[in-house]
């Protein structure tokens, strides 16, 4: 029996970039992708026929149910993930899902996912993937920084905004730097550190609210700079625990930067795009502990090395995962036992909210995971409240 | 008559890694340095003999009063230049001096400041005087980045600690990296956009309390990473004014970075060491806009190069000021009009002290400028109070 004859046949959620990378990974890994949707019939089948996936729909339910899809990986607007996650699980498919739009809703994917535990259920959240950063993560934990004190993250690049406008460009709809870059960041520093956000403060803008294609009536409301702070770990300890700091800036067409560096007792280390360096204190300079190892794919422009490299990895991840069973729907957990699960998408969903909150208030905030699912009604309400304002 | 003879005669306070760098460049500009004052005769003697200054005292008065001393130099502890400056101002001595300890000291040398408008009274913050900032200066105001929205700064580098027990351990001795660092990044970055901070918001750390130097009772209080947000410009825009975040990490030995980013609608700038980048929106890559000149003069570990450059250009203004008149005494105002004046000074403590206080309360905090001195009385009541709690 081959390999790939073990592996999950997959059906793919979404037309965007990621649908567009995640599909030839995929392939190159063995797994076969059988159907593809897309919000409208003209877009699936375009990318179907590119990508040579023989169904394609713009109906969720043709590729759910589906008999030879096991394994679905939805990469979609943030507020359409929670129902196309839920049910999936709920017809028995292991589940891989970009973010969701509101904490809500990454509550009721948790609460799905915790009713059917023998379904992988991931966020497809790559940076945890990256070697930079599974390396990082192993340092970390030998000691070679010491005791952790700042972790200083910076994300530089050109606009978020899709070429039309969409859902990219709305802050309610899950659009903008915090909660599209922002909360894979949260989601690697609590990672790499171990430890999760107690208190935040940010302060998020929208510099440019209109640009040659959004224009008249309509407005970007999602932000394209986001700085915050996030205080982790013991609030008892002398130093007051680990501080981070995130600066998100998309107002710089022409230059990528993605740098996570974290500062401790006794040294540092500094991964700068996909390639990861250290010093320790009292050593003269920077050594380079891992280089990049490249990127042989095609290149797409809307995502980032660190990103393709992450997602790449995650890809021969979920292949080890399956291949170490004979069933095809069955799945060890060690090869993605590093991946991010959706109670990890909670709690990145609640510190961005927290995040978004403080920039309105100017105050610190709280990070509180919910635990039991707000009545409807009361949202309601305040739906009804905030439109008044 | 040649240029020198018109240049005043110098009286340098201090025995510190300023003053040390000082006197020669005073010196290389055609300036007598007459006399040294250090906080003891030992130290002053020490100090002066290594720089071949004829006269040294560690009483302030005979430096003051010293007949050949003309412009008076001060280099020391935060705590003790007000004294010093306000009286130098008294004997009709031009003064150039450091950071004071307290808003209320700043006041008081703007009260004399505006009392002799015939003295030269200026900051000797360096930075405004590097000529990569001076270029970016000129540049923004020339719209090469179009709209400012963001500048983003990061110093990172060794401890700031004194090698023994000392004012820069202690916060209210005007300890620590905000008072030492930031406040030379306040006023610059107030100079490169011409506008001022209305609320700031940060948060101060002290990471490494005790090291092998200081330890038993004694307890580190000054910060050694700080991070701080100002908003500046107009409110009333939509996009809700200029955001500044600054990082001060000082646990980083053997490390050395200051960048100085601005970021605007159609371009940025970055001044990394003393080297000036610029990238406009739509071009490839960065360009260099100016290079660094280099420092020919010896090694200051405890200075880095921006502040060295800065300090050797001052001076260079400094000679030209003065040499614009015949007068020894009579200095013309452009060619240091660039540097801050005490109402800067003022400014920049203010703001200083806006951001420890929103590290206590953790809100943001306005800044207000002093207009009157406060009652005595009532500071040491507020005094009295916090020794209680």
């Amino acid at each position: 029996m081959s390999g790939t004859a073990m592996l999950p046949g997959v059906g793919v959620f979404g037309t965007g970039s990621t649908a567009r990378v995640l599909v030839p990974l995929l392939k190159a890994e063995g797994f076969e992708v059988h159907a593809l949707w897309g919000q409208s019939e003209e877009e699936a089948g375009c990318l179907a026929r590119e990508l040579g996936i023989p169904f394609h729909t713009s109906r969720s339910d043709d590729v759910l149910l589906h008999q030879d899809v096991d394994l679905v990986c939805i990469s979609i607007p943030p507020s359409m993930t929670r129902q196309i996650a839920v049910k999936a699980l709920g017809i028995g498919k292991n589940v891989v899902c970009e973010k969701a739009a509101t904490a809500v809703d990454s509550f009721k994917m948790v609460t799905a996912a915790r009713y059917y535990p023998q379904l992988l259920s991931i966020m497809g959240n790559t940076l945890r993937f990256l070697p930079a950063f599974v390396a990082m993560h192993k340092l970390l934990l030998e000691g070679y920084v010491g005791e952790m004190q700042v972790c200083d993250v910076r994300v530089y690049g050109p606009s978020l905004l899709d070429q039309s406008y969409g859902w990219t460009c709305e802050e309610l709809m899950g659009g903008g730097g915090l909660h599209t870059v922002g909360s894979s960041i949260i989601d690697l520093l609590n990672y790499l550190t171990g430890f999760r956000a107690h208190r935040v403060h940010g302060l998020l803008r929208t510099f440019v609210q209109q640009n040659g294609l959004i224009r008249g009536i309509r407005r970007v409301t999602s932000d394209d700079f986001c700085f915050f702070q996030m205080l982790m770990g013991e609030t008892g300890s002398s130093s007051g625990g680990l501080c981070c700091t995130v600066t998100l800036n998309f107002n710089m067409p022409g230059s990528f930067v993605h740098e996570v560096m974290v500062v401790g007792s006794t040294g540092r280390l500094v991964a700068r795009g996909a390639e990861l360096y250290g010093q320790r204190n009292g050593s003269k300079g920077e050594e380079l502990l891992l280089g990049d190892s490249g990127w042989v794919g095609p290149e797409v422009k809307e995502m980032p090395l660190p990103h393709l490299l992450g997602l790449s990895s995650m890809v021969k991840g979920l292949r080890q995962s399956f291949q170490a069973h004979e069933e095809r729907r069955s799945w060890a957990k060690g090869p993605v036992a590093m991946a991010p699960t959706f109670e990890d998408g909670l709690y990145v969903q609640t510190v961005v909210e927290a995040v978004k909150r403080s920039s309105c208030s100017g105050e610190w905030e709280c990070v509180e995971i919910m635990s039991q699912e707000p009545d409807p009604n009361h949202n309601l309400c305040e739906a009804l409240q905030r439109n008044k304002t």
